[in-house]
C-alpha cells in the first residue's frame, strides 16, 4: 500500500510545486525552490541526477557511471520542503491536479514537467538493436561494452576481412554527442589501447563519422565546423558528409551519398543521430490538448506554460519555445537549466500575486570538445577553437559538474588521463553475468 | 574462424605457460613471468581484474566498479611476452596438453589454474534469488540496487510493519566479508542516508548480522572477535550467533538457534556464508583424476601440482593445501597472490632445469574492517583494534589496489568520505533499463 506524498488540498496549506524529472531542468527548478515558501515534491524514475554531456565518457571507458550521477536525495537533502520521490509517470488528470504514477498519485497546484527527450530512429526503431543510442547510464555501458567486445574478437580473429570489419566503428550524426563520442573512440583506439593486444593494432581502426547535412556540427558556424572537422581527421576520425544511412542489418549499413548508394562493413555501429520528445509529451496531448511538434515536443506559450493550462508548466528538451531568431531552442542543457529556474521564478512570483515576463534564453555560447585537447567554443561574440576551448569546456563541465565530490574525482582522473592517454572504466559488465562452466555443472 | 593463440610446438620453442584465471593468483603468477623467457597467455572470462576485498564497498555505494577492477591489457602491457585473452574454459585436454575454450584451443606446457571460487548455499540454490551473494561486480550492483530499492519502498510504505520489514537487512554470514558489509551497510543506513528521507528515518533500520558459529570471525582469534562484535554493536548492527538459517523465502527468514525455532521478517538479505571452489576443480577431476575436497577444492601437491600431472599447479581459492596447522590455508587474497608468485617461480626453476622447496604460507596477518574507523588486525606476533587496525587496513587495501589510477581515486575518495560519511555512489541502475511510459507509449 502505498500513499499520496503530499499534505492534503486546503487554501492555507503551502503551494504544491510538483517537478516530474530530475535532470537539468527539474533539478534547477527545485534547487530554486528549495526552502521557499512552497511544499515541493520532485518525482524521477531513477534515483540519479545524470550529467548528460559527459556520458560518452562513460561510453568510451574514460570515466565511471558513479562519477557522473548524483543521487537526486543527496543533492536535494538541504531543502527541507522538497521531497523526492522515485516513481514513474503514467497520465495526469488536469481536471482533478493530479499526476498518476504507476503506484499511486501525487496531487499537485503547479505542475512542472521535464522528461526531456530520447534517441530516435525515425521510424526504424529496429535499428536500435544494431545501433544503440545515448541517452541513459546503461546505453553507455552498452556502447562500452561493444566497443570493447569489438577489439576482443578482432583479437582473436584470423581472417583478415572480418577483422577489419571489426575493428570498423561508425557513428551516425555529427552533432555534438556524435562528434564528441567519435573524436573519445578515436582517442581510445588510436592511444589508449596502443601495446594492449599482441594480433591486431588496434590503430588501425576505422573510425567514421556519417552526416546527413553538408558539414559536421550543423547548428555552429561553418568556421568552427570546418574547425572541427580538421581537428577529427588529425584524430584519424573519416567524417563522411551529405551522407545518409538508408538500411540497416548486423554489420552491415547502406548508404546514400546524393546518387550513389553503397555498403560499408562495420562490426559496431552508435546512433547520435535523431532525438525525440519523451513520452509525456503525448500524455499532454491527450489531457491537456497541447500542441506537439514533429519530434513529439510541447508547443509552449511564451512563458513556458501550456496553452490554456497556466498551472502546468514545461522546461527543457520537452518544450518547443522558438528562440529570436524563429527556430525552437536547442535540446541543450543550458536552456534546460534556465527554464528550470525561470519556472520556479514564475510559480513564486505568482504565490505573491505577482507577474513575470516572458522566458527568454540567454545563449552564454556553445562548446564541444574533440578528443583530449581540442575543441570548438562558440561565444556568440566570439568564436575559437584548439587547446583554449578546450580548457574553457573542461573548466564549464567541471563547474556543473552537480556533486562536489564528482567534480574533484573528474577533475584529477582528467588530469591524469590528460598526461598518460589513459582510459581506466573499462570493464566489460552485465547484469546477472555468470560464468558458463558453472552452469554448465552444476545441478 | 578463431585461431589457437601460442605458437605450434617444437622443443626449441619458448616453454608455452597458460594461466586460467586473472585474480589475484593468476595475475600475481603473470606479473612473475612477465618479460622472462617463456611465452604466457593468460585467460580470463572477463576482460579486467577485480579487487575482490572491496567489493562490499560497491555494494553499500561507496565505491563505483571501475574504481575497483582495471583492464587486465593495461595491468599486462608492459610485459611483451604476455598474451591476455578473454575466454572461457570448459575442458581441459591433458593428453594433447590443451585448454579447451569455448571458442578455441590454448595449447600449453605448463598450465596454471586460478579460477577461484564462488558463493555456495549448501544445497539450496533457490537462496539465491532471495539472498544474492558477492563474487562479481554484477553481485555488488544487484546487492546495492535491493538495498537502495529496500528505502525507496520503505518511503513510500504507510502500513507501518510492512514498512519495518522494508528496514531490516539480515547479512547471513559472520566471516570478514559479512562482518565488513554489515558495519558498511550499518554506516550508510545510520549516517550517510541521514536527512535524505522524508517520511522515514534510516537510522531506525534494523542491521541484522546471522552466524551459525559461537562468535563472529570465527576463523580469527576470540579476543578478536569479541572486538570487532562490541564495534558492529557501536555501529547498531545486531549481532546473533549459533544462529542458522533452516529457510528463506521472499520477506521471510526461517532460523533455528538450538531448539529454537522462529522466523525473521526481512525485506533485504545478503548472503556471505558459504564458498565453494570454481567449476574447474570437477573438470580436473574428471580430466586429471584429481581429488576433491568437499567445498569442490583440488588436493594439491605440497608443490601445488595435481598428483600425477607435474605441468599442471593449481593457486588461490581453487588449491586445497594444508598450512601448518593442518587445516587447509583460507581463502584469502594473500595466499592467492603468493601461490601465483610461487607457481611461476615453480616453472621457471623447472625450464632452468633446478628443482623448488614445497610451497610455504607466510602468514602476514588478517585484517578486518567495520565501518568507518574500526578494525581488527591480527598480525601473528600482535593483535589490535581499533582506529590503529582501521589505519592499517586502509594503508594495505591501498597498498595492494592494482592499477595506480585507481589507488590515488580510491584513496582521495576515502578521504573525502571519511570527514563526510558521505557515499556517492549510489546509483540505481539496470541492464537494458527503459522507461515504462516510453515502452507503453511506443509502436
Amino acid at each position: 500500500m502505498t500513499q499520496a506524498i503530499s499534505a492534503g488540498p486546503g487554501s492555507l496549506s503551502p503551494h504544491r510545486v510538483v517537478i516530474l524529472g530530475g535532470g537539468f531542468g527539474g533539478l534547477y527548478a527545485a534547487k530554486e525552490l528549495g526552502n521557499r515558501r512552497v511544499q515541493v515534491t520532485l518525482v524521477d524514475k531513477r534515483n540519479f541526477h545524470l550529467f548528460q554531456p559527459l556520458l560518452y565518457q562513460v561510453a568510451t571507458g574514460g570515466l565511471s557511471p558513479g562519477e557522473i550521477a548524483s543521487p537526486l536525495r543527496t543533492v536535494l537533502k538541504r531543502f527541507e520542503n522538497i521531497t523526492v520521490l522515485q516513481g514513474e509517470a503514467v497520465d495526469l488528470d488536469v481536471k482533478e491536479r493530479k499526476l498518476i504514477l504507476a503506484d499511486g498519485d501525487v496531487p499537485y497546484d503547479s505542475l512542472i514537467i521535464a522528461t526531456g527527450a530520447s534517441h530516435h530512429y525515425f521510424g526504424r526503431e529496429h535499428w536500435e538493436d544494431v545501433a544503440p543510442g545515448l541517452k541513459t547510464i546503461e546505453d553507455a555501458l552498452e556502447m562500452r561494452r561493444r566497443i570493447l567486445r569489438a577489439f576482443e574478437a578482432a583479437e582473436r580473429e584470423t581472417d583478415p576481412a572480418r577483422r577489419q570489419t571489426l575493428l570498423t566503428f561508425v557513428i551516425v550524426g555529427a552533432g555534438p554527442t556524435g562528434v564528441e563520442l567519435a573524436g573519445a573512440l578515436a582517442e581510445l583506439a588510436h592511444f589508449s589501447l596502443r601495446h594492449e593486444y599482441r594480433h591486431i593494432d588496434p590503430s588501425q581502426s576505422s573510425i567514421i563519422l556519417l552526416e546527413g547535412m553538408e558539414r559536421v556540427l550543423p547548428s555552429y558556424a561553418p568556421d568552427l565546423s570546418a574547425e572541427a572537422e580538421a581537428a577529427l581527421a588529425r584524430l584519424g576520425v573519416v567524417v563522411r558528409t551529405n551522407t545518409m544511412v538508408t538500411d540497416m542489418e548486423e554489420d552491415v549499413l547502406t548508404l546514400r551519398r546524393g546518387d550513389q548508394v553503397e555498403q560499408l562493413a562495420a562490426g559496431t555501429v552508435l546512433w547520435a543521430a535523431g532525438m525525440k520528445a519523451s513520452a509525456m509529451g503525448q500524455v499532454l496531448a491527450q489531457r491537456a490538448g497541447a500542441e506537439l511538434d514533429k519530434m513529439g515536443r510541447v508547443i509552449v506559450e511564451p512563458d513556458l506554460t501550456v496553452p490554456g493550462h497556466p498551472e502546468i508548466l514545461v522546461a527543457g528538451d520537452l518544450a518547443n519555445l522558438s528562440g529570436r531568431d524563429g527556430q525552437p531552442l536547442p535540446g541543450v542543457a543550458p536552456v534546460a537549466m534556465q527554464q528550470g529556474l525561470y519556472t520556479a521564478r514564475l510559480i513564486l512570483r505568482r504565490v505573491q500575486g505577482r507577474s513575470s515576463l516572458p522566458f527568454r534564453y540567454r545563449n552564454r555560447g556553445s562548446l564541444a570538445v574533440i578528443g583530449r585537447h581540442a575543441a570548438v567554443a562558440d561565444l556568440g561574440f566570439v568564436r575559437f577553437g584548439g587547446f583554449l576551448a578546450w580548457l574553457a569546456w573542461i573548466f564549464v563541465h567541471i563547474m556543473y559538474l552537480v556533486g562536489f565530490e564528482n567534480r574533484i574525482l573528474v577533475f584529477s582522473k582528467w588530469a591524469y588521463d590528460y598526461f598518460t592517454h589513459n582510459r581506466g572504466a573499462r570493464l566489460i559488465t552485465e547484469e546477472n553475468w555468470r560464468p558458463q562452466l558453472s552452469r554448465l555443472m552444476q545441478p
